[in-house]
């Protein structure tokens, strides 16, 4: 029989022992009810492990303190200051293994750390350690649509939704298993782009199906969002009007909130994209973002409901003759004047860069730039500039350097991880939210690769100390094999994934160069010339956009002194060279390479890399599950073709652009 | 009430009598039977036009011929040799104006003849004529889908299909009469990318309807044309191959054709687009294009059908790194070889220029190369790359000089006209075909003015002789108005619009460089790494495709003196000059410009002249249709626009990449 979609992570194959057998013998109870839900799909977590890894059935029996010498796990709950409301603590004496935990969703992120030690085939019994997740929203924005189609998707189409209905089926809740077992403890399942049919989610129309989804959810810890129709009013037959201070749009708002919580009561909130690429917002009635926000946000905040409003506002008409507006400009400009007007229970969420995920980015001046604000930092790990999930991008190590990056928006506790976290500002409504990558294929997420972006996403929301290679060695494990020579092969592949695509696509930081709409394949002036505000304002002297104070001076939406380091260019990090300054060819580099023969070099040395991953990967054949080595396999293939194309347009695209021939005489056309 | 649809031409609005009244007052036939579908037809015409123009209501009788001292109208049947099937001729003598004809389709044609000279305020008393038309074939190609879009169609839906029926309503007897009054005789219904429903045409399914329309379009002395699916055996569950050697495939068409003519037994034949741009074909099994055809052409050949079988094959999908592959060259290398081979019922249908309706191109080398095969033109009003019939963009003048030019494959009668014509080889089966560009919007043709085409094109299908100016006064007078000012107006207008088109968007013959797919707006390099053998190969020095012997050898396709003309760069007309050469920006034009300057310059004057044909047409509010005027100004608006885009992108994408500044120092950015 054809699986219908595999398990990943979670395949709970037969593992090596490591002693950790004799732990899931007894399993006891200790101040938590066997009835909870959360607790009750635990536990038939745990028995569907010890089973599947070491073929053992454990026996659930309720914890009496006066019996001695219990060996065997125990989930007990704990009131200790040290745990918090989602974390656990694992300790270890005399055969007995103890879970500790505040609440049920602490203790489930407890047994999955438990259950993921015996996949890494680690034994157990080493475990002592208490951890608290570090980012209090750990998100995953679905852009699915209620057609199936998913917006930037990669893996087929939605399980979320079909034919304008709401799917509730065994898929949803594997999908739960998997993203609670790594932590993620909320999901938007719509897309931010609000239209047609997804309009009505708030209605009676959807109210049954969509709650029955948010129980599913709830039993794995999960709070349900949905995105918002900031012009539902008018779409759903309310007053004509949007504007959010029209006291008849408050109250349609209200009494809508009042049956959307009543019919869905553990609901999380919203996702809201407003003002933004078309979709309408408070502006069109001249009212402030905060407005709009704040509107929502009282309404919902007795029902506990929280507001994400997303900061992706921009012009997105922009006259591409005019070098004076930057669209990196645009979220700061747009935000940072309401800087504390926004409510307690409003999240603005910020996507990493100021542009839009591409493949190098500097950081958002918005994060850290907000100091009186709930942030969120918003990543892509669906690949829509990094490669569609045919090209390999591993892109934990570019998150790592975005949650790394010193905003010196304080003294201590200046990163973007600080911040997001809450520890920079001491606030509780923040956290860290992915555009997913998944989708009905079989394997979730097209190339079986990209589920290691899925996986280690969540993992390092949950815990941001963790490192790439960490991350990339669990995912292996646990997904693909224990095999030392299959893991180190495999991390050779992941971890540079991400500088290869770089090397082979566009170069230093100008990023774009992408086909229009598709964003897949090269296309050098694809953007050029028209109204999305992104250019390379190539000539026959140079490239790259002027941003310092001589140009758009963006740098100096950055603290210092990062204004000062971007702005100059002899300091400014040369991986974003081109997007802060319009740079010669002949310009010499460190490397003492001219820029000019970096595009070249660095184009070539990307086709390289691809081919010598290839070779890799072709290793691999016989020592993994053949399925998954031939789907990559075929990628791989369209990965090299894309890497040429890439590496032959760029290339010849500057070389009869500046006349400069390649000191190394390679082909260019 | 609102109007459904306009009348165009044959508006029959009241015209100054000139004389002409008379002659409507009693209409008399002979020879003729006014039974006759096409009689009837026309006998309803001159009643409505009478009526509408002259406010005369005609009175219609038998001819006796003892009756004496006749005057008014005869329409006269007459057998003399210098009247051809088609033709007709028209005399006056003491009060009778005579219509004669051969046959009914010539009668019909003979009495538009009459009231487009009573709708262009002229005397028919002065009429002393014999037309016989140019073109055995004058037939307008419709690329309408079965779900009613038209491919490359930009005035609304289809009116021949919607939701994968077939319509049969007035409108389709209006469009009969519209074509039929300025001489076309075939018309094919469907796009030539025949697919889902499309290939149903050809079953019971859709006889019924189909069969329907051809009656009507009998009627006017039309023939139906459909568009075949060369797989449709396959797909129509046939034998499992589309082999024209199969005896199988054979024996599937030979009823599949018997059932076709017994259900529409005036079905004219089909038009067949195979081995092109990923529809099915010979090809794919191994045998000729000659094969494919001659194999339909036996099959229908008892039944009077013929096959026009387009030429329109070539890689589409070369890399764009390889020199020597070109595009130009396979139609001509895809069929010369088989010239002499084609039966005599099959018409090879050749576009215009080698590559695809781009608003300069030379002429296809196959039109003449082919010495012993019917031969067929194929030009496109249809806007595809002209403007979307938002730009206005009168192409008759590019229609003459393709007609008139000459292919030295023959002492004499050697113009594109003779061969297609049927003068120079003695041929029948050739004419001429239009890709259409009317749909179901109100005024047919989107842009009012592009009825300018819609109406010329079947003028000059007919009579090749007449001249571009010819056309237009006729088109105005007979559609907007017969007032000098607004005649001089408006020639001013139609009459430059191809060369101010060209002047603004791509330079000297190079085509493309528009927005790929939509093919409306400029993006320079949007062909120039792709796969569709559409390139500029523009560098830091210079641009142009080298066609010549030491390039691609394309030249060598033409018949001397053409080759050697074109090889040549100091012979090569200039307009074509990037058509044929790789050429410096710093060459010297014989204007004394350099290359580069006269980009700048024809780009800069080419938005200038929109703006002065914009004055022009404001100048006419009031003096025309209000609706009218209000729609075309809205359109112009948005020529200008459209003409400021290309002006900036492509001086701003030679200056970037030369380096070489305006002469004059205007603004390119």
């Amino acid at each position: 029989m054809a699986k219908k979609w595999t398990q990943l992570w979670l395949q709970y194959k037969p593992r090596k022992d490591c002693g950790n057998k004799g732990y899931f013998e007894n399993v006891w109870i200790c101040g938590f009810s066997a009835e909870h839900k959360i607790v009750v799909n635990l536990l038939k977590e745990v028995e569907k492990a010890a089973a599947g890894m070491l073929d053992v059935h454990p026996d659930f029996k309720e914890w009496s303190a006066d019996e001695t010498a219990h060996t065997g796990m125990l989930l007990c709950k704990s009131e200790v200051s040290h745990i918090g409301a989602e974390g656990y603590e694992i300790s270890e004496k005399a055969g007995l293994l103890t879970v500790s935990a505040r609440e049920e969703k602490g203790l489930l992120y407890g047994v999955f750390h438990v259950l993921r030690q015996v996949a890494l085939e680690q034994s157990v019994s080493d475990c002592y350690l208490c951890i608290n997740p570090d980012n209090p929203l750990r998100m995953y924005n679905h852009w699915d649509n209620m057609d199936g189609s998913i917006e930037r998707g990669y893996s087929g189409e939605s399980f979320f939704f079909a034919n304008n209905e709401v799917i509730v089926d065994e898929r949803i809740e594997d999908y739960a298993r998997l993203v609670a077992s790594v932590g993620i403890n909320a999901v938007v399942i719509n897309n931010v782009n609000v239209k047609d049919n997804a309009t009505w989610l708030i209605t009676d129309r959807y109210f049954k199906d969509v709650a029955k989804m948010a129980e599913i959810f709830e039993g794995y810890g999960i709070k349900m969002f949905l995105c918002l129709n900031f012009a539902a009013p008018m779409e759903l037959g309310g007053p004509d009007s949007a504007d959010p201070l029209d006291p008849e749009v408050r109250r349609w708002w209200e009494k809508k909130m009042e049956e959307v919580f009543e019919a869905i009561p553990n609901l999380g909130g919203f996702l809201v994209k407003a003002d933004s690429e078309g979709r309408p917002g408070p502006f069109s009635y001249g009212r402030t973002q905060a407005d709009g926000a704040n509107m929502l946000a009282d309404i919902i905040k007795d029902y506990g409901g929280i507001i994400i409003w997303r900061c992706f506002v921009y012009n997105c008409t922009q006259d591409w003759r005019d070098y004076k507006t930057d669209r990196a400009r645009a979220g700061y400009d747009n935000f940072i004047q309401m800087d504390g007007d926004y409510h307690d229970n409003v999240i603005l969420q910020i996507k990493n860069g100021p542009m839009d995920f591409q493949i190098r980015e500097p950081i958002s001046p918005l994060l850290g730039g907000l100091v009186k604000t709930n942030q969120m930092l918003e990543v892509q790990i669906a690949q829509e500039y990094t490669g569609h999930q045919i090209d390999v991008c591993y892109l934990i190590p570019m998150f790592k350097e975005i949650l790394d990056f010193r905003t010196y928006c304080a003294k201590e506790d200046d990163t973007v991880a600080d911040i997001i976290s809450g520890r920079t500002f001491g606030n509780k409504n923040c956290g860290v939210a992915a555009v997913c990558n998944t989708g009905n294929d079989v394997n979730w997420t097209g190339n079986d690769l990209a589920a290691a972006n899925f996986y280690g996403f969540a993992r390092l929301a949950f815990q941001t100390s963790l490192t790439a290679e960490e991350i990339a060695e669990e995912w292996i494990r646990m997904t693909i094999s224990c095999e030392q020579e299959v893991i180190d092969t495999l991390m050779g592949i992941l971890l540079p994934s991400r500088e290869i695509y770089e090397n082979y696509t566009s170069p230093l930081g100008i990023g774009w160069m992408v086909v229009p709409h598709e964003h897949y394949g090269c296309s050098v002036d694809g953007y050029e010339y028209s109204r999305w505000g992104t250019y390379h304002r190539a000539d026959h002297l140079g490239l790259g956009v002027d941003r310092t104070y001589n140009g758009t001076g963006f740098v100096g939406q950055y603290h210092e002194p990062n204004v000062s380091m971007y702005n100059a260019i002899g300091t400014c990090p040369e991986e974003l060279l081109l997007f802060f300054h319009h740079v010669p060819y002949t310009y010499q580099l460190k490397s003492g390479k001219s820029l000019i023969q970096h595009i070249y070099d660095s184009h070539f040395e990307g086709v390289e890399q691809v081919e010598e991953m290839i070779l890799a990967w072709e290793s691999l054949d016989g020592k993994i599950d053949a399925d998954v080595h031939r789907t990559v396999s075929e990628r791989f293939q369209r990965q090299l073709l894309n890497a040429k194309e890439w590496r032959d347009q760029v290339n010849s695209y500057f070389y009869r652009k500046s006349g400069i021939p390649d000191e190394k005489g390679r082909k260019i056309y």
